[in-house]
């Protein structure tokens, strides 16, 4: 029997310091998707979570959500184990057991359940579900220096204006390769800036991006490289970590993916193909 | 008419620093719900955001989620400007025209669609619609000493397991009237790590809270409070901001709130009255 999936995930990367690369492993935190089931087969949320106290996750959830109030509102959960599920999915779906007559309040709270674009219930699956969308294939044709990659993070803060003020929003900068700010959207929601950001680049008929670099505040999850994968970015860059499941779809779709960016120092978790040093 | 709200809100707040308290005006990042409607009346996402580049959001969520593919599938779109609408949600409500022929994709999508628990479409409505839930009235019996509070934050940090090996993860921790850490859930997802938090304490037979300090790193949102609220927690603390919808339900709530906790220094949004500095 597969083990659960740990918090962490190893990574090999590559430091950029000063132009000088070097190879080194890194620890990532876990990113996968979590089912809720409430009475077999009725899916109430797909959340994307590090995997660990997942019961506690679906207790609170439940409860956040007003479906539960009291632990004996819950006489069961368990991993899901159907025989004919995939190995990689067996600690992704939770089947909860509900005290009779709470069932009821389910129907108007359905709607409000936060799921994402994921549709199955595994890193893989997920990856999958995306490969048949209609995504453009990512080009490889873009080098940019690593100074350009430097002075990114310093154009995104001082062109923040919001940010400034407030100290407390997101932002999505979209840059040329010359490393140019074009355009910048900010928002309490770090998934709102980057769709305000790719709205605004549809709305001028700009898409799929060519030859562009997305830099978001933050770190960089699953979403977020689901949201630039579809408009064809092929360099992202975050001024924290990627997840584990950010850097397999970079790595699945061929995106240069940049984390903790700051300074004169990044690492690259994929694609470093189109970073030049020298 | 009322004019479209603005990205940024003044709030006077109190700065504790080093135990000395002053008063000053700051400014939130705005948080307000944002409905979107394809063709009338048919809603596919509420999102909290930051008002500003609304069409871009609309645009781009739609293209993220595979609705729209270029600037020609939308035809048109517009603020909801119904007669019978409320004042306050006059620009949080989108409608949408979609080219013929795109809308038979949707029901499939519609479940995936990011939503939040807030059933309004303006901050006003999404308060109202959490009042009318079955939250625990919130005591006023805590007092907190400032010193309690600068605690906080190192103990949060060095007891986040995942995050001093990855530094990509979100940490939600529990602490007693004196300050001492009683559980920490981590995740990606900042809601997550909370959901886990008050999860664990449920299956724990411990809510609501009676005299207990939620911090989460990061910052505290419309969502964060809202959970805090389901909770019974009387201070919520965060490393970072609040937006305007989290102070707005603080204060609705009789709720402390505490934020940029960094160091011997921080700053009260609301219920200044249960932190003590001499």
């Amino acid at each position: 029997m597969k083990k659960p999936p740990g918090s962490k995930t190893k990574a090999s990367i590559w430091v950029v310091e000063n132009s000088f690369v070097r190879r080194t492993t890194d620890q990532l935190a876990s990113e996968e998707p979590l089912e809720i089931r409430l009475s077999p087969q009725r899916t109430v949320a797909v959340t994307m979570r590090t995997p660990g106290a997942d019961f506690d996750l679906t207790a609170g959830f439940l409860y956040s959500e007003g479906v539960v109030s009291h632990r004996q509102d819950i006489y069961r959960m368990s991993y899901c184990d159907t025989k004919d599920l995939d190995v990689e999915q067996r600690y992704n779906i939770i089947n909860v057991g509900l005290q009779e007559g709470l069932l009821p309040d389910l129907q108007p709270l359905e709607r409000h359940f936060f799921t994402t674009s994921a549709c199955g219930v595994c890193g893989k699956a997920s990856i999958e579900a995306l490969r048949i969308r209609d995504c453009p294939v990512i080009p490889t044709d873009m080098k940019v220096p690593a100074e350009v990659i430097y002075s990114l993070s310093e154009q995104l803060r001082s062109a923040q204006g919001i940010f400034t003020a407030t100290g407390g929003l997101h932002a999505a900068g979209l840059f040329d390769a010359q490393g140019q700010l074009l355009r910048l959207r900010e928002d309490v929601g770090r998934h709102n800036a980057l769709d305000k950001l790719i709205g605004s680049a549809l709305l001028a008929d700009e898409l799929p991006f060519s030859n562009h670099i997305v830099m978001v505040s933050g770190r960089s999850s699953f979403e977020i490289l689901q949201k630039c994968i579809t408009a064809g970015v092929q360099i992202v860059c975050a001024v924290s970590a990627p997840s584990s499941l950010a850097v397999a779809l970079a790595k699945e779709f061929g995106i240069t993916l940049v984390g903790f960016l700051r300074g004169r120092r990044f690492n690259v978790y994929s694609g470093i193909e189109r970073i030049c040093t020298n």
